[in-house]
């Protein structure tokens, strides 16, 4: 019921309401602005799409020079150029420019300032063997975006035009895409809300901005297992929230928790939902456990399930379909399902326990070696002398070659930009 | 629990775990900026405070003339000046500078527009009958508006000094406090991370900026009592989450339900949690209830208590606070306790549901008529011919005394500029 009312769309509320509610006893502010907002949207037949063609550039005069591989700092240096589209409910999507990376100018009480209208998304580009600049899965990210735009009342927009606007950034840049194997360049596509006044309503102004940052791997020197705190007093999403979508407001409340897990000698918050203590993301990322079957023998790889209160992670998702193609069906099963820090414990003392890691754009796969729980830590093996077990290490392999273009798979690579 | 290890601010926690956790196996950027920002904080001592005395102040050029009362809309026009007050973490607070009002510039990896890191009050100035402009319990919004920078890892301040700076700033632009029953200055004081880079972390920079709206009554012609439609399905704040705090996070969210009970003819969410439906806030107020007991005829007068998912209301704490000094105690007891829409529901059937009203800053009293619960419209009685219950009336009543100073209350007004 959740998600059937959530997922209907203010833009497409019949027009005859207005009149009911532009004559309902609301407050004046309220009644006011909503009207004008169903105004506007009425008109929806004339607003104008999200249009790549229509792209203006303004190159840069003069173009960076790459920094050295070994300089390169997860989202601390930019490419010359960010895209930015803004929206006007009035008149829809003006045209895309492309120009000069560049602070953004915006009055004091604009809303993404107050009332956190705000989204993003984390994609990468990588550079091919043949020289050409792919994008991984771009499709599933502007889907994403599209839904977390809507859940918060920003405008939605076709994923193909964002996705091509993206190339034409990248295109301008692409000497700044750095070469080597765990090198990348980190796309960061933003919406805020623009909408100037303090009055708290779906926003008629917001801006599409993508800017880009060439990073270095993860993990530097191969993986590096974490220590994590799992975490019951303090809680990330819940069932009628917005832990599903990936809004700004899902961040700034994370922090506190991982400070107080640091302060005890653990990396990261593994969230507890509930009265069943049922694991859900550790950190910003998605969680997978590997289970070894008491009585069958049989493995299985388990992360919890889309309900709402999980993101929907794009490497989540490619973990999942590259285990049930590659993994041997007679010696694994695959399975989006609820596991507890309860069962964790309970495998981990039997030896059942095989393996844990974290899952996101970031670091692809995030090895966990232990868990704090209640004044213990709970041991997840590694394979000896390594930093992760054989099942994390494989999968990082398996999607670092099609990221890199080692291996094709389906539609997953995109190529954006030709160095040739 | 929850409380004790989230008020346990960052800043606190000891030096000697500096060392622990860089020699820990983190993620490079997670340890690079973690112990950056231990070793920052354990200068505290060297951090330069919030200091009023230090505040510079630019004036604009040619003052506005005030706009007429009638064309005062909530939050839409803004006084001459704005406060601005960086902070750095490794040096403090700057000095405060006021000057002419106008866009900030911010580069587009702000913290501010990924992950939320802000927040903000509402608080009001009024003129006294004696020609002064006083604010109303400013003490109790700085007191808030530290706990919310806490919980988001945003810097605390000396809240007398962020009182005495906002004092000035309204001295400044005094002659465009409007005069009038109903007429106010509403005062926004906004704290938002401004640290560049992509990464989730404690923001290293801060800024806290004020800006002032004159406006006008929330109800130009009287109360008008609303609608809401009690909400299950989605779901306002959560236990171990950060819904007590004023937090741009807990507003964008909001807005597609409210959209939703607008759709329906409602013009506010009631909303509830748990399995117990238990009510905790209408649209973004608190909630009172008007009771009769069923046995001893007794009044009650109920809102919802602090139990970390409510906000901490100034508008519910000074009606609290008149209510038991106010209504007989023979007649009323007044409860900070759980009341259900259940409950509600069924001292409705019964006629001993006498009243229902929104409080906060922006409305102070806002009437409830009709509570939509699957589909069905429970009544709330009002006076005859009117748009509100007497308690209401006689609450509304009490404050507005008190702000426009006819009325003397403890040091709930605070005089911050004199016009004569």
């Amino acid at each position: 019921m959740l998600r059937q009312l959530l997922q209907t769309s203010s833009k497409r509320l019949p027009i005859t309401k207005t009149s009911k509610l532009a004559s309902s006893p609301a407050t004046i502010s309220f009644t006011s602005r909503f009207t004008s907002r169903f105004m506007t949207t009425s008109s929806t037949t004339n607003l104008k799409p999200l249009d790549s063609s229509k792209v203006k550039i303004f190159p840069k005069e003069v173009k960076s020079t790459p920094l050295p591989n070994e300089k390169l700092v997860f989202g601390q240096t930019f490419t010359d150029h960010m895209l930015c589209i803004e929206y006007d409910a009035a008149k829809g999507w003006a045209d895309p420019v492309i120009k000069p990376y560049g602070p953004l100018s915006l009055d004091p009480s604009t809303c993404v300032f107050h009332y956190a209208f705000e989204l993003f998304e984390g994609m990468k580009a990588y550079r091919s063997p043949d020289n050409k600049i792919t994008m991984f899965r771009p499709d599933k990210n502007m889907e994403r975006m599209n839904k977390s735009a809507d859940r918060i009342c920003l405008p939605t927009f076709d994923n193909e035009e964002l996705i091509k606007l993206i190339g034409k950034l990248i295109e301008q840049d692409k000497h700044l895409v750095p070469q080597g194997q765990g090198y990348s360049l980190y796309i960061r596509p933003t919406m805020i809300g623009t909408s100037e006044g303090l009055g708290v309503h779906t926003p008629d102004k917001a801006m599409i901005f993508v800017i880009c940052s060439p990073v270095g791997p993860y993990y530097k020197t191969g993986f590096k297992a974490v220590r994590l705190e799992a975490t019951d007093y303090a809680c990330r999403a819940w069932p009628g929230g917005v832990g599903d979508k990936k809004l700004g407001a899902n961040y700034a409340p994370c922090i506190k928790p991982q400070l107080e897990a640091a302060s005890r000698g653990y990396q990261q918050n593994l969230w507890l939902f509930g009265p069943n203590k049922n694991i859900t993301e550790v950190g910003t990322m998605n969680v997978f456990f590997a289970f070894k079957n008491e009585e069958t023998g049989k493995k299985e790889l388990v992360t919890a399930p889309l309900d709402g209160t999980i993101l929907e992670g794009v490497t989540r998702d490619s973990i999942l379909q590259l285990a049930r193609e590659k993994l041997d069906p007679k010696e694994w099963d695959v399975n989006e399902r609820y596991t507890s820090i309860y069962e964790v414990e309970e495998k981990a003392s039997k030896g059942l326990l095989l393996e844990a890691f974290g899952a996101g754009t970031a670091a692809v796969v995030s090895p966990i070696k232990e868990i704090g729980w209640k004044g213990n830590d709970i041991s997840v093996p590694l394979l000896p002398g390594e930093q992760s077990g054989p099942l994390s290490k494989s999968i990082a392999k398996w999607i670092a070659d099609i990221q890199y273009g080692k291996v094709q798979k389906d539609n997953w690579s995109k190529v954006v930009a030709d160095l040739n």
